[in-house]
């Protein structure tokens, strides 16, 4: 499930910015708010290996410039710490997802993390607050069709409802997109309500066919 | 993708009989077609262990029983050899999938297999002409939501032009669905076309949402 109730009625009312590069990352660089999205984002990409691209995704920042106020929103992977920074709060405004462990959690995180790069959940987290207020996943199925080819599935996509308006369901969105190319897919896809398919055809998807679910419980 | 265009249309002459169990297992073994298939199934899935539906899986039969005619498909997981047993020319009929070298064949079936049970590709093949006949798969992605859930991603359904109306193909889907349920899913999910949608409506699934794709390449 992707794109819940909290991507609908979104209001930009500000400019949200890529910035990417290791030399001008960490947590209090606001200064490259200036830069040019589009030629930060190519060259980040361009000059990627899949280890690069791990490295710019610890550090890449989204800043939110504002005449009256400038925020600061770290995009990253998900960290075994952001269960205690409201990571499964965030979920709960998406679907049923009931209080998990400790335990569980990181029981979980380390499933997860021994798939390497065929599985991505990533966090933007809010400096201010220090509270996750986005995530998303991506996970990479490899096939035998399309000459062995690779497809990535996101999913459980949120934006905290406190956060609406930057943007940052569609960062979150192209974040994982681009994780998905630079790793090789032909193409990436998602299910979604119908009410949501105006927001993901601004982030460049194109509707095509019909989920269909059995639910076992 | 799932449902091809093989899928529509399906004329279901012959009734399908589904036959499980270690005892009565073997390739030339069609006595076991007078069974209830209700009973039969609700008796393997019920006492399956993961590893357990691992050995029922490499022996089930399906029988298509006829009076002018008797066929045995095997069900059973993929093997490197079924690269010789037309599997990659089945998976043509589905979509593009270019000719793929034994080399690259056996890498990316090495790849799948560390993932152990969360991917599956299963297989029909017909003993009496020991081609791949219908294929399937499913892969199981973990959540953090849903208490840490798991769903199942069917994909890649087809069914050879030459077997139709033997409800292979709701056989296909059936299985990999048992395998989602047996290794904790809380629900499994597909993609097809408006067209196939009665087909999967008669495997049990119901229209949910949307697909939006985003195409790399």
């Amino acid at each position: 499930m992707v794109g819940p109730q909290l991507l609908r009625n979104r209001k930009v009312s500000r400019s949200v910015t890529f910035v990417a590069g290791l030399p001008r990352c960490g947590s209090g660089d606001s200064s490259g708010g200036n830069r040019q999205p589009s030629q930060q984002k190519k060259k980040a990409i361009s000059s990627s290996s899949l280890l690069d691209l791990e490295a710019q995704k610890r550090h890449c920042l989204y800043t939110t410039a504002n005449s009256a106020e400038e925020e600061i929103f770290r995009v990253r992977k998900l960290e075994i710490a952001d269960k205690n920074k409201g990571f499964i709060e965030l979920l709960q405004q998406l679907t049923v997802c009931d209080s998990v462990s400790d335990e569980r959690f990181q029981e979980r995180f380390q499933e997860l993390a021994k798939y390497g790069d065929d599985h991505l959940v990533c966090v933007i987290e809010d400096d201010k607050s220090g509270k996750i207020v986005a995530t998303g996943s991506v996970f990479i199925e490899k096939k035998f069709i399309r000459n062995c080819g690779k497809v990535g599935h996101i999913e459980d996509v949120v934006v905290d409802s406190s956060v609406r308006g930057k943007q940052l369901g569609k960062k979150i969105v192209e974040f994982l997109a681009d994780h998905a190319r630079l790793t090789g897919c032909y193409k990436v896809i998602l299910d979604c309500s119908t009410d949501n398919i105006p927001f993901y055809e601004r982030c460049g998807f194109k509707q095509k066919e019909v989920q269909m679910v059995k639910y076992f419980i």
